[in-house]
């Protein structure tokens, strides 16, 4: 089952300049103590970005009152959606697969040179990110993230201004070893193919597998904040704490409980090294099979 | 060792306004790979706030240059100062009696009227605290606090728009069970007393033992945000998770390793269930006693 709320897609402008592009921003979301935090603080930051467009992803069976209402006061032009996660792992993919099918079917309220960016809500963006990096990309941009699980930064490896590889704790041999919040991607680009993450993801990282969907090579790359002896650190990927999370009156006070996690979450952390087939197995097991997900996106 | 740098402080209103009072934000920050991230987004939120003024200390004995860019970017007014923590617990302690002490000796620069409020840089901020809340504190204002450590929600316990007690999953009988993050205070109040943090905190907790040194009762206490039904939460004490700190090369990015903790600092992290003899036994084996920090602030 997917459930679908636009708001304010009326106001998307639809003639932008090339030299003033939207950047839609897609945020998987899900209900847990700390999240109010979380997006509260994105939500602050995002407001002072010009010409944005924010897609927002409840990851449950239907949006959040609480998130609603805090993206109307934020006064952002958004649309938040809501999926559960149909049998994926419960990393956003069922949610940022949503995004894009909602931003395919809308392709004619955005224009082709816009970018989209995957940004986590308990990131940390420096608001430099959107305007020098972002809003610069033409097919795909790339730069640093601090903090990416396993290093304190991770990066593209530039040689005369060209990648040639990666900086990375874990595996830098990867053709794409970035993190979701490592790059953009021109928007004429993603909606013209049908990219998505699927079980077929398995046996791969996230990024990689999403981005050779859209049949890029290296060459391809422009790499951001890399010339000078300082380089810059524009997004972190940070994580909160999670909150205890005993039993507690809420007083009438508008917080949130956290959920609990669903089987096939924990059986799925590791889909990277696993095989196409035991990841089906899995899906079978404990949730709905793939194809039961493939729901048109309805206004 | 102190160590005090004094920004843009020239520019502080002294003639502020009762209706427009001056909001001081103390803020004590420790050199962390999740630092700069909750650093950036918080200082993003308060570049929204009017009239504020931002006194952030180092924990440190001087210090960082990323930190001093960064506010400096932000045009924030501020003053950012460095202490170590002087056989002091570390939690900030030193660092925010340096900021009082920093207030006491610049008193004529700011209005009698004005309001701090201590802000921790991994918090989550709601622009509206600031304006709807903080603003219009006229001795002490409370308010509740999201995800304070035992539970969802802790909060002031209101009848008759009077404060009574508090709903606190720990020791709920105190006469101010508040969390740091829940109140702010006139600022005449508190330059017009030494009330500090000291091992004379032993056995207590210190927000309580901090309001104490000022005399306040509970019928001085102003009430924020209780009146509705749906009660809106407008700060989170939310902490980011640590991140793996492996050895790995910078490559020339602007990012900060974890610095080492102190043994003192283990040892006071129970100072709330200590007496006073013990905290100044601990500080006399593992830190400068405390006599010894008594240096003078200056510019």
């Amino acid at each position: 089952m997917r459930y679908i709320r636009t708001e304010r897609a009326d106001s998307v402008v639809d003639s932008t300049p090339a030299d003033n592009k939207t950047i839609i921003v897609i945020t998987p979301t899900k209900q847990r103590p700390e999240r109010l935090a979380d997006l509260t603080m994105l939500a602050q930051t995002l407001k002072q970005v010009g010409n944005l467009y924010w897609v927002v992803v409840e990851d449950a069976d239907k949006t959040a009152d609480l998130v609603s209402d805090l993206l109307a006061r934020t006064g952002i032009n958004h649309t938040y959606l809501a999926t559960t996660n149909h049998g994926l792992p419960c990393r956003g993919w069922a949610q940022r697969n949503l995004a894009l099918d909602y931003l395919r079917q809308n392709k004619d309220k955005f224009n082709e040179k816009d970018v989209i960016y995957f940004a986590d809500d308990d990131n940390g963006y420096d608001l430099r990110l959107f305007d020098q990096y972002i809003r610069k990309v033409d097919v795909m941009g790339v730069w640093a993230v601090g903090i990416p699980g396993n290093a304190l930064v991770e990066a593209p490896k530039v040689e005369n201004g060209k990648v040639v590889g990666w900086h990375s704790a874990y595996l830098p041999d990867r053709e794409f070893a970035t993190d979701m919040a490592g790059f953009a991607l021109n928007f004429g680009l993603v909606v013209s193919t049908n990219a998505s993450w699927s079980l077929k993801c398995a046996g791969n990282f996230p990024e990689q597998c999403f981005l050779k969907q859209l049949n890029l090579s290296r060459s391809d790359l422009e790499p951001f904040g890399w010339e000078s002896d300082k380089k810059p650190i524009l997004v972190w990927h940070r994580q909160t704490a999670p909150a205890p999370d005993q039993p507690f009156d809420l007083m009438g006070y508008m917080a949130e409980y956290r959920l609990p996690q669903d089987e096939i979450c924990k059986k799925f952390q590791q889909i990277h090294l696993m095989t196409y087939e035991q990841a089906e197995a899995i899906a079978k097991e404990y949730g709905p099979v793939e194809s039961e997900s493939k729901n048109e996106v309805k206004s």
